[in-house]
């Protein structure tokens, strides 16, 4: 590996992971693309953490090596040819990295484990479908023959949701179920399979002239951080969010129609804006985490693309309560909603002065002398879409709530442009702190607004409690009656015990606080021992109802998922504490 | 009864039904108010249907004879005991009246069954639960003993949503269930009983700064054209829609959380706007029409009240093909909502012309000559709500968009307010024309933008097949990817099995078209048949495993609701073609 760096810089890896390694397993994004922390992140590290240059001389347990596992494949033999015959043999893999590259998600969790060489949970066989019915016929054999099924989409899941705990195939719909199945300019709706990739889907919905001959441009709105390596299935049974989800909705709010191969039969939905046909099957369904069916066709809401619409926004304001405050009534003021809007805590905003460029410069001084106080002062970015007089108008009144506020207006200083720059970029950054023992990660949760302040404090103090832990937090998908509260936190971790105890601990917070644990990750097999305390016994049995329904001999993504079938373990919420034995 | 027409005017009844009469139990609204078809409205009935004015100086059939009917109580003199010593004797109800009226809704047929005297599928007692845990033991109690429970809450049902068809218990949940639970100003939240009222519940929120000492006055934003006599309950079991659901949506997008007693226990979720814990549950329970359990509370969003914000517009449109391009356009603008978004097919604008006193005008000269010819020219009014720079910017895309499809601007004549004012008292008129023999009836469905007019056409044409039939159609709520459509028909039609052949025709026809069966009706009893086909039965075993989960014993509204548990005659469609022996 070479670092271009002068000396004195933190040493970065900058070559693509060897091929086959660890760390091409877990390494976010593009083998070859990166992000380093810049020089004011880095400062901040420093200081927070009392680290020197010469910590940052020496990478820990990179992963460069070749993955090493005797991984047998436990599935009876006549299961294995089945399958072959079925979707031929090409198909069907059965290498141990292609088992692990799709049973491994993008959570810390995956990175600490492959980091330290430790394989467990993988499929006997990842089989690529190339249609419904290879899929139908996949599970009709799977249920009847008690083979568990794993789905991958995207691989990107923060919460191991498709971690094949319990052995069985994982079906890998990116190979072929990635195709556009229709689109409807005068509905405006895509029907897309569920393993197409979300820049595959914005880039037919932007070409849709040359693509569908349509009159005009389009958008799905929908941009996870995840967006580049995420799938529209993923999106939809973990019941997602956009970055713009403000104004486009949440994946609930813009999926109009879906079909699901169960073990019990197919499940469509029907593309009506609004029924009265009883109850809402669609929402019964996102969210279902791969535990009912196989996700098979999402149709879309689409919008038109109007990027010359938008309007963009930044204020500072001189303390967290205030700035709230004025977030609330930028979404209660009924006058429709930004598209991005984003506010950072005062621990959250320090950090950003660094990352954006901020700190150390006249504004910032300009800002300390008008009052606005570091470790206090807060930071709000965002923009608007939508028609021009729409975007005008809700720009104009944010505008006039922050500053009525006592915010500052930073809307001319770029902040906003550098975060769109980076805001796909910025996972990339995970593998350079790690590799220094610095473990980034992330929880967040869903809140009325009334309670807010209450969750983040307590959630805070229970980080901060930590010596020498960051926690940073914003709230990022806001509404009327309430927002979520994302929170990441930074520290010197390098034993995953120490990490799940930290994690553990802030989901009993976030628990105790009387928020959602979760507003878009999903729940997967990390956060499931939380789930039934948060909805309730009744609302998980209704669950368990559905189960039994649609996955009568339990094959679909057993172990745990949504806390259908939790181990003792998992129970008791010591899942994965024997990991370094 | 007395009538203070002119010798040559219809005759009108003028007078309150008599006490305990079948009229009292049909007549629409308050017992001392009406309104009559004006002279327009009149004088285009006389025409299609071939009437003179002596047609209209005869009532038929107007049922002002007091109820006689004998009707035992079926239910076990032990279980009837409990229930008075469980709510008190004063809760429990036995007297015919009382059990007639919670059983009988506002729909069609239970008009014409009443006008001729026919009583049928009552309860056996009509119970009046004090609080929850009355509810709770009630429903524990009837699910032990198999006693079916039916419950009441305005009784504007028009798809004998309440028809207690097995006998057993009512719940009359308008009694006492009927108060507010919380406010929550900060979150824009109430939270209330389901028996409380439409017009109880604005009422509280227009008034929250004197009930609630809050700092503004809000709205819940739902309007059905049942308002004044509709329950929250009802509104949310039915997935309905209120008149101004383009901008504040439907039901089922205000309710934020829930509360059911269910035989197998309590379900409430929590009032998070958004969550990624698994599936929606609120979207399982909306629309479950009291199959699934008794809806006690609900946590609905609230909206700011801005009535010095909206804007009113008309437009006249040259066709409908034209006018529905540019509705469609609206919806797809990105520009926001307008809040009342209505319109009308070319017969239905005709009836328009009359009811809004534009017929026989210099407006309709003008109309004519500049090429707006009548059965042609269809009329699209609406209003808005929210900020005002929403408003007027709403307002403005709406006036560009019709004007460059070359509507003419009727926004300055009145005809929006006018529709406004009558809102809620069009619903009398209905027992003015059927006391002259002509039927008045609506059947509604859900469409996308692009099967519109397939559905139209086919509907139209199946209603006007009929010699001397009025179709009136519109468009009420409207989505970027589809619409409601709304039929009313006219008739002259005095026998139950002529009215019965006719709605099941339409319904038919809609089906066929490939429409979903309603868009904000509800399911009820009556279209219950064309549910599954309507569906598919994947979506219906669905249903059935939820009702099997929350109901086993299947007390709940039984009867055919949802299509859950049909007879044989409802399985074939030929439920109450006996009504005439």
């Amino acid at each position: 590996m070479a670092n271009q760096n002068s000396p004195s810089s933190p040493k970065w890896i900058e070559d693509p992971p060897p091929a086959a390694s660890y760390r091409s397993l877990f390494k976010w994004g593009a083998p070859d693309r990166f992000k380093h922390p810049n020089h004011g992140l880095v400062y901040f590290l420093k200081s927070t953490f009392g680290l020197s240059d010469s910590d940052f001389s020496q990478i820990q347990s990179p992963g460069l090596d070749p993955v090493q596992a005797d991984l047998p494949i436990l599935l009876d033999p006549a299961h294995v040819c089945f399958f072959e015959s079925l979707v031929g043999p090409e198909n069907v893999r059965r290498d141990p990295l292609t088992r692990i590259k799709k049973s491994y998600g993008a959570g810390m969790i995956d990175a600490l484990r492959l980091r330290q060489k430790r394989i467990e949970n993988i499929p006997d066989l990842v089989v690529a479908p190339r249609n419904k019915a290879d899929i139908a016929a996949l599970v009709d054999y799977c249920s009847k023959n008690r083979i568990p099924v794993y789905i991958f989409g995207g691989g990107s899941t923060v919460t191991r949701g498709i971690e094949a705990v319990c052995g069985g195939i994982t079906l890998d719909m990116s190979l072929h179920m990635n195709q556009v199945v229709s689109f409807n300019e005068t509905d405006q709706m895509i029907t897309i399979q569920a393993g197409m990739s979300g820049p595959q889907l914005e880039a037919a919905l932007n070409e849709a002239p040359e693509r569908f001959q349509a009159k005009r441009r389009y958008t799905c709105g929908h941009f996870p951080q995840s967006f580049e390596y995420s799938s529209i299935g993923g999106w939809i049974v973990t019941r997602g969010a956009g970055q713009n989800s403000t104004y486009y909705g949440k994946i609930e709010d813009l999926v109009i129609a879906q079909e699901y191969i169960t073990p019990t039969g197919t499940l469509r939905t029907a593309p009506f804006p609004r029924t009265a046909t009883g109850r809402d099957l669609d929402q019964v369904m996102i969210g279902s985490e791969g535990a009912f069916g196989v996700l098979t066709e999402a149709t879309l809401k689409v919008s038109r693309l109007m990027p010359r619409s938008r309007t963009r926004f930044c204020y500072m304001f001189r303390s967290w309560e205030n700035a709230v405050d004025a977030a609330r009534e930028i979404m209660q003021s009924e006058t429709g909603f930004p598209s991005v809007f984003r506010l950072s805590d005062p621990e959250e905003t320090e950090v950003a002065m660094h990352m954006y460029g901020l700190a150390n410069t006249p504004a910032e001084t300009i800002l300390k002398v008008l009052g606005y106080q570091p470790m206090q002062k807060v930071i709000l970015l965002g923009s608007t879409d939508g028609q021009r007089g729409y975007c005008l108008n809700v720009d104009h009144q944010v505008r006039k709530i922050c500053l009525s506020a006592g915010a500052f207006d930073l809307s001319l200083f770029g902040v906003t442009q550098r975060w769109e720059r980076d805001r796909f970029r910025d996972p990339y950054m995970r593998e350079d702190l790690l590799d220094h023992g610095i473990l980034i990660d992330t929880l967040e949760c869903a809140v009325n607004w009334s309670n807010l302040h209450h969750v983040h404090s307590s959630v805070h103090a229970f980080i901060k409690n930590r010596p020498q832990t960051i926690c940073m937090t914003h709230l990022s998908h806001a509404y009327p009656q309430g927002t979520n509260l994302y929170f990441i936190f930074i520290a010197k971790i390098d034993s995953i015990n120490e990490y799940l105890d930290l994690q553990y601990g802030i989901l009993e917070a976030i628990q105790k606080s009387g928020a959602g644990i979760t507003h878009h990750h999903g729940i997967g097999k990390q956060t499931a021992p939380w789930l039934e305390e948060n909805i309730g016994k009744s609302a998980l049995d209704t669950i368990r109802a559905l189960k039994d329904h649609f996955d009568p001999n339990g094959i679909m993504n057993p172990g745990g998922t949504l806390g259908l079938d939790l181990s003792p373990e998992q129970r008791n919420k010591i899942w994965s504490k024997d990991l370094e034995g």
